[in-house]
């Protein structure tokens, strides 16, 4: 599995580069994926606030990105290519993030996966809804909920 | 009252070039500010995702800083001076946003301000709850929810 794991996080971090910007200017990219976590990272330098601490702004990107990446790679891993789209987001601030920021997105159970995946098969468009957060001081600072759309293309 | 608004929408926007790089570059200022409502614009061209519509991250970045900008330019016309953050964030995407990005927020009833800057008074600390909402040709295209908090400096 690992092979496939780096080559569809790969395609994750080339999405990122080619068609987002902001995750650019952020110094975004994919730390990990094992498979079962996708960890995004981005410097504290361009993503600062007046507290010399994280952005919010800068939080919820990278947060609602590795939910989005998360069901970017399931859907890729199981041979689909689709249009996805985050349809909700939800963040609580918990503490400040004083350094680099670190968004960690748990994959849900595989039953909740295989329910996504073959919704799609069958109706051509399915939903999810996934989690993320940042951890600072080894506790956690952010918590998101997203909701994630994908579509036929 | 209109210099008072100029003046203090100005404090805002050198506030965004002081502090937040990320709102540099997505080229994100103040469009209005009548005491009543607050509008940000940011282009959508560094703003831009897969679809050629603004990123989801950059709407929410817009949307949280109309209300953040809301709360700071109320507690300025005020004459207080303290730390403001976000506490929480709720937005809902219901349509792609196909050009420039526009997030306003409407001030709240004078009661519900009043309220947030005499608790603030009091107990020097305050909370408020403040709504933003970004259009797309002529209809609602984003629904944003956040909750501040201002705190003795």
């Amino acid at each position: 599995m690992s092979l496939n794991n780096d080559a569809v996080s790969a395609q994750l971090s080339a999405f990122f580069q080619a068609h987002l910007p902001i995750t650019q200017f952020m110094n975004m990219d994919v730390e990990k994926y094992d498979g079962q976590t996708l960890t995004l990272s981005a410097p504290l330098a361009p993503n600062i606030n007046d507290k010399q601490t994280a952005f919010g702004g800068s939080l919820y990107n990278a947060a609602v990105m590795a939910c989005w990446g998360m069901a970017y790679l399931k859907t890729r891993e199981a041979g689909i290519e689709c249009n996805q789209v985050v349809t909700k987001g939800s963040i609580e601030y918990k503490a400040p993030v004083h350094g680099d920021i670190r968004a960690i997105c748990h994959a849900p159970s595989k039953e909740v996966i295989e329910q996504f995946i073959e919704h799609f098969k069958h109706k051509g468009r399915s939903r999810i809804t996934l989690n993320a957060t940042i951890e600072c001081s080894g506790k956690t600072a952010v918590e998101f909920e997203g909701t994630y759309a994908i579509l036929s293309e």
